[in-house]
């Protein structure tokens, strides 16, 4: 279960970056300032939605989305999302998340406050290839995406042009096999001195070691270049063009222990022909690949998805 | 708004038909005996959920699916779904529709309860095209579509084999510029007699009357074979091909006073090339057509969909 | 390398089929009475075409389509898919086939000439489940399947009713562990006794042996209900719930020796979410099912495919 | 008909340009040195692709891809695109011109022959929207769109800073009511100094002029954000908002005298519901534009859309 309650941020980031975020105008962020999601999951039973629903209209707030989904009415898990908006959101953070332990409680639920006006911190990895990273980027600037981005981290010092340019910081860190323990501590104290809620693998390919997933578990997304479970592993363009399928496809997922066996977030397809050699597949692909990460990336931002054991619940 | 109270009706089907429906056993129908839907629709104000949920958590019920929609939580409409199990709902039916009459005055509500197990009556209107016709038959008989079908209507006698070979009563109507009025007369008579709720035209070719749509107000489904509003009117595959589209498309959507421009359902494309002359157009647009109408046709059955001015509010 | 001379069988089909088929007037059927199709792959060097063309130029031939595709220009394959008509082709066939002749061995090409209007004579494998079957057997009587169907054969008596109600001979032969040679040597003799081309397995769910896919060598179509090569082997839909896969697919394929790893013809992929448990899966992958499979049918009908190692070259 | 003679330039780009374009390394770029496409389009008869390929043979040209299209073959118009090989294609180009000319008359073909390392010169107009600006920059800089890029212009200033960063020479001209005229003279003055093959008109929120139309003949691109021939005109997402389709598209067509109603090169949709406000379409609808306008000016580059009356014929 992936909800737990909302952390907060002693704000230190570097001055540079800070300054940065505020220039760019997001278009979500005007009419947001009283806006919360309230994520919960639990053993399904009934009440739950009467009772959150009483508590929310007697704080006053207003619900704007609601969603939710059991496994089963019966014996079931149960997992509800609700975005609301409530008067001067700010002043009644804490009453709110005090005032709501008690039904949490009643309902042993795994629950989650979080405001819509509070960026999450998000890092880009990175290696040769741009185009993943490129579109969050675009994204970002244009407002699609509401985050902060206070550090990216490569492996390549490639994309380092088109980092700066955007007065993001930007770390080279080489990794080889000997490499590889240090080069992970590294990129663990810079998370941890930018302040990183969650890290994405934006054609990021280095695995991260058992402790990395562990430290950044359930808040690492990665973007595999196949229609997962087809084409674990690597040269995924290479094999499908081997098998002569006829749709290539993109994955979105947590990463978790097991390579490209994390929670599916997101996936499409496009459709080829026997004419495309492996580099127009990869082209093909790189398409998809763009779209489908922004997508789970974007859906993670706005806290609609859940995991349940290794999937994922997503509230569209 | 669509809404209304629900209409239940005393149960005088011709035998033949009645038997028939029972022959079939439906996917869905074993664990729906206690499943009821309620379908809202007022103007957003804080409270409305509260209110909602508390009630059924009184009732004993257990919701199984919410779905909620508000044009403008400051001062638009709210929209809301409620799938929920409740025990001996057969018993229970009327006492839970007279114990929420109050709320639904409180909040102003437009509202309707629907049962699950109660199946709606559907007649079907063809011409000479079977397609449409075939498709919602075969999901029917599969049951995937949880309906009764008492009647089928066609102004040409096309149809008769395959409608009668299932069992289903089969009226040949002809209709010319002359005998219209009368043929409708007939046609409202027969749908009468079999009891409709709501008439499917599955490439029905005449345009109906004023007085017809008024009767089944928002109880009408058409299937267009063109993308709308693209093509509104007659020929839409040749005139596609005319203006050189490279994707012909399929809407269906509820009928009312002006042609092709009721509240739209669902839509789906496909793609095409220069290639195709008009026949491949209708080819590959039947396929678009009759699964567009089924689809259409299960989110009436299973009232998911509402509707608000010229649009629909479409819960999947 | 799949293509050979043409086959032509003499026609002792049984009676009663051969009137069935000619009940039904094919849309395709009118113009191609002079039409053919002459299907080459050969080791690709300059001047294939222009012999080709020249030849058929030289035969007073017109051409309406033609499509080629090269491995590699410089060393690779050269496949090439040419229709055309040409005057009085009945009393000309003969000769075309034998003035090719040097041309063909010139360039060691691989070739067949197909008449457009000789319809292929399939036969169709089900087992429990319909959907398949029907489709097809809809599209074949609707005409857009130009084919003979001259025996259904099944290991359950499930469609007997559906398959003879159109005409159609249908053979229950079931099958056990231990009755499987037995099964195969009658449905071997079936298929030769109706003079069958081609075999296509409609949700049939036995595995063929190896002598039986030998004698039909890429003559036989399945289609397997997962995106291949996700989800190899039996219930793919459980496995693709278990996995929470965001879209669900099937598979046309040529079955070869290796199970659900012969050469792909056609694949389509449908949106699905955590909400759709594993009978919504099969309900909405039944759709995709019958849409794949009818497509790749269609395009074997239409001597539309080539194969080329485990690869299917389609010109659509 | 659109096929001309190929027009070829005296090379006095501007120095800055000049160097510029040559810091890209083209993927497309290296191998492509002896290639060269046929573009023909002629009434149809007998024998055309013989003395095509035959002559090409006769060059000891290696044929790469050929495709055809015939409305009619037996009095239609016929269209051609062949990609070949031949070596040393530069010293070769005026004798292949040359001795194509008596079979381009004696089949009376409009044809036009074009080298694939001669990339042509593309000037992009833009208002105050740069996402479609932004993604042909991209995908250019990642060498997927085989053009020049001497200048871009526009009637804001804004997507100035973009632009020059890649070191391409920007244009604020300013439109008004009043300065249209004065304002289409300055802009035809620089195109022509840049020596622009063609336009892109990536969300260009002017109407050029009958006379700018005339003279960039079949040479503007433009792209609309809706699925021609919906919603024509202006503000097509709010239209589309208010007649609440369930798929929002986009549209890459020529431009011509009549707005909105030139050929259409590619069109793409992407699903909606109910719940998305119009500032949620126009996001939606961003991403389907860049897309669509992208394949579209691939496809031109590569020279594989020839026109037909009003529609075209995309050799994909």
């Amino acid at each position: 279960m992936i909800v737990s309650n909302t952390h907060t941020h002693v704000s230190n980031v570097p001055a540079k970056e800070r300054a940065h975020s505020r220039t760019y105008s997001f278009v979500h962020g005007n009419h947001q300032a009283n806006r919360a999601r309230l994520l919960i999951s639990c053993p399904d039973q009934p009440g739950i939605v009467a009772h959150v629903s009483q508590f929310l209209y007697e704080q006053g707030a207003n619900i704007v989305h609601s969603n939710q989904y059991s496994t089963d009415p019966e014996s079931g898990l149960f997992f509800m999302r609700v975005e609301f908006d409530i008067p001067d959101l700010d002043t009644h953070k804490n009453t709110l998340h005090n005032q709501f332990q008690p039904i949490a409680e009643k309902f042993a639920m795994d629950w989650k406050l979080s405001l819509a006006n509070q960026r999450k911190r998000m890092a880009i990895f990175v290696s040769k290839e741009e185009h993943c990273l490129r579109e969050l980027l675009w994204q970002w600037q244009n407002g699609d995406l509401y985050a902060e981005i206070p550090v990216i981290i490569s492996n390549h010092p490639i994309a380092k042009k088109t980092v700066e340019s955007l007065g993001v910081p930007f770390f080279h860190i080489p990794v080889t096999r000997d490499t590889k323990a240090e080069a992970e501590r590294q990129q663990l104290k810079i998370l941890e001195q930018y302040q990183v809620d969650f890290v994405v693998l934006a054609r990021y390919m280095q695995i991260l070691s058992s402790n990395f997933n562990q430290i950044y578990k359930n808040q690492i997304i990665n973007i595999h270049h196949s229609f997962l479970p087809a084409f674990i592993g690597s040269n995924p363009y290479a094999r499908a063009y081997e098998r002569g399928v006829k749709l290539i496809g993109a994955t979105a997922h947590y990463v978790t222990e097991n390579l490209d066996e994390g929670p599916i977030i997101e996936q499409d397809v496009q459709r080829v022909t026997h004419q495309y050699d492996i580099e127009e597949l990869k082209r093909i692909g790189a398409q998809i690949e763009r779209t489908v990460l922004a997508r789970a990336v974007s859906w993670h931002l706005e806290d609609r998805i859940l995991i349940h054991q290794n999937k994922t619940i997503v509230f569209e």
